[in-house]
């Protein structure tokens, strides 16, 4: 299987209702995108005393072919547009098979 | 339970032989801490064009007590020291509840 990571740090003025509604937004994808098997959204416990990213999204797919299914999906792309990159300061990523 | 996922960038520089001592010295950890529900390695598959981290780390645990216990284990702290660092050009981290 593929697993697909992205941890995001919010820009400082990100309040807690843009980065609720990235959660809320990113949550509706696994009913539009069955190609997602697992799907866990979730944000930092604040255990590190700095430099820690502050949003987590983890997917798993079947097949590197349905993570660009969800990659390229235009509701995918409508969240990261309208919620994510509005408050975005940092992001890293990486696709690995387990 | 809690998952923390790190994701490293390699040194340009680094070998092969240095990035699989780092999987092959990480992958003894489960022997040694049983508090290591799941423990999941991986590289970057290679599919975005830039821009991606290189290598995953992530690890589950029951509790933040249980995620406590790997973060400070000398043995861990071993393989950060003796084959993370050499080769660490980017670290990116988080905790979250799952």
């Amino acid at each position: 299987m593929i697993r697909h990571i992205v941890l995001l740090t919010w820009t400082d003025d990100a309040t807690d209702e843009q980065k609720a509604a990235v959660a809320k937004h990113l949550g509706e994808l696994p009913a539009v995108i069955p190609q997602l098997r697992r799907y866990d959204l979730g944000s930092d416990l604040g255990l590190a005393a700095a430099g820690n990213s502050d949003f987590a999204i983890v997917a798993e797919f079947d097949s590197v072919a349905d993570y660009e299914v969800y990659r390229d999906h235009p509701q995918h792309h409508a969240v990261i547009n309208e919620h994510i990159v509005p408050i975005k300061a940092g992001r890293a990523a990486i696709q690995f098979e387990f």
